[in-house]
């Protein structure tokens, strides 16, 4: 096992499931207080009266150590009452609230109406849950992902959970994005000089990283980043782990393939940790690779993939002896 | 058993728990769709964002058979994992909210929100529980119960949950109930020809039913009712049943008897229905008595009390015969 980086920040990219794993990686072989994860907020809705982010609530479950194991999504040892109750009013009940992750819910709804941003109130909750990494929205302002499909225009859970991923997508918008300024933390995170690495979260790249992307400043904070950019592939052959990435991608047109999400990233990136099974791309991927399985069952999987992630930033942030002190 | 009156519709007029045992008793005795209960909403507040209308949801659980069964408040088979998720994020966790209960806050702020009146939503929602009958809020618009104690000024929620009636009252104020009007449903079953009986259940005089009569319309429109106004008397001897009435009478200088509740309604009242322990204060009601076990344990005795109090009104509408068919 090889040591860890201890010479400055790292910063991810997040949106939820599958990037929250990674994060969880990053903050188990960093240093506490050393990590900041950029969560999109294009999947945030209005729900029920209730402001709904589920990228970061994702991320603080996960961090916190209060994930459900298997689902991803929402808390370990949640109950439903509340669903069935709401049912039995004859409310909507296509989007799942557990009875606990309601109190997240409630409790920023009544924060963010009496002003509190949202990046605040993230950091305050991740705090209250012994988080020792930061957690902050890629903006405090309202950036709304909207999916152009075959059945019309949707909203981002509208086609996410309530269609099931079904319509076919045409186009992605991000509702908001233009007048959107990054959050403070975000930025500030970015603009440090002795930033380690910036990692792009194996995520979904057309729904939950282009979000992120698609807030104006950030393309140009990361290109003035003091740190690599190093993106992980989120497909293993054709196949992303959970989701619709591959699905997506063959909709809009791309060749399902980790080549096509290093190609997608273009110039933004400065390395990509492809899977060791798609081996056979590397030749054609135009930035500086690592290898390694990337399919992240366990911890010890996560961490695996974090530590390979943070070791090809070293070399690039520090070329010289290939056997340095990674 | 005696037969039970079929002539016309009654109306109750109750606050939370006492109240609603009442209202639950003449919801059986009586046929279908023949019940109004105009209830309480002085207890009324928002809290972590949410509308919460206690006595008009104690009022539902009671009639659609969901209310728990021992504590009088909330929901049978409740679960408590928002109270904890809450706790966990260090939020305010002194109202305690069941995570069925909350489905009913949380879907009433979001149609309030939408400017659906609070009487069309609990209509809608008892409709929806099967309850057969109206239960209508006394106003659509804000009255808000503030107790002046020895510390200071409280919201009803706080004194009576927060501080578990531990400050001693000196007054009551009904805040907004002098330029709210009587909800138009209440109105109008007041203002009916065939009405039957107004039963005032036996509910804290002073913190239940005074916000009902604080609305400027009340009491003329039970004065001007129909059918004959029947309160049924809140103590056995020197104690309430449940709650702080023989507390707070005591602090607002009222002998704590039966007879000083019948007082307090004066002239509103044409006839009290006193608990038969208290035989010794008949002499000393100023309006026709009837006598009864109003201990209500279970469901007959609910029912009993209904009938006593259904058939002082029957007598008093139509004093022929005392042998009638009654």
């Amino acid at each position: 096992m090889s040591a860890l980086p201890t010479d400055g920040r790292v910063v991810a990219l997040s949106g939820g499931v599958g990037g929250a794993k990674l994060a969880l990686g990053l903050y188990r072989v960093l240093p506490p207080d050393s990590l900041t994860v950029i969560v999109n907020t294009g999947d945030d809705f209005d729900h029920l009266g209730l402001r709904i982010c589920p990228d970061l609530d994702t991320t603080l479950y996960t961090l916190a150590g209060l994930a459900h194991p298997e689902a991803g999504w929402g808390r370990r040892d949640e109950t439903w009452t509340f669903m069935r109750a709401l049912e039995s009013l004859g409310s909507e009940t296509w989007f799942r609230l557990g009875d606990g992750d309601l109190a997240l819910h409630v409790e920023r709804t009544r924060r963010l109406a009496r002003d509190e941003s949202l990046t605040a109130f993230i950091g305050a909750i991740a705090r209250r849950l012994g988080i020792r990494a930061a957690i902050v929205p890629m903006s405090d302002d309202p950036v709304r992902t909207r999916v152009m499909t075959d059945h019309g225009e949707l909203g981002f859970q509208e086609y996410f959970v309530r269609l099931r991923c079904e319509p076919a997508v045409r186009s992605l918008r991000f509702e908001g994005a233009a007048a959107a300024n990054v959050s403070a933390a975000a930025a500030d995170a970015l603009d440090q000089p002795g930033l380690a690495a910036v990692i792009v979260c194996p995520s979904n790249p057309f729904l939950s990283i282009d979000p992120i992307l698609a807030v104006p400043e950030m393309r140009s904070l990361l290109k003035q980043a003091a740190a690599p950019v190093i993106a992980v592939s989120p497909l293993i052959g054709e196949h992303a782990v959970k989701g619709p990435t591959a699905k997506i991608m063959r909709e809009l047109g791309w060749t399902v393939a980790a080549t096509s999400v290093a190609e997608h990233y273009g110039d933004l990136i400065d390395g990509f940790v492809l899977d060791e099974r798609d081996r056979e791309q590397a030749g054609r991927v135009q930035v500086p690779l690592a290898m390694t399985d990337t399919l992240m069952t366990g911890l010890p999987d996560r961490e695996r993939v974090a530590r390979a992630a943070l070791a090809l930033a070293r070399e690039l942030r520090d070329p010289g002896p290939a056997e340095g002190p990674v």
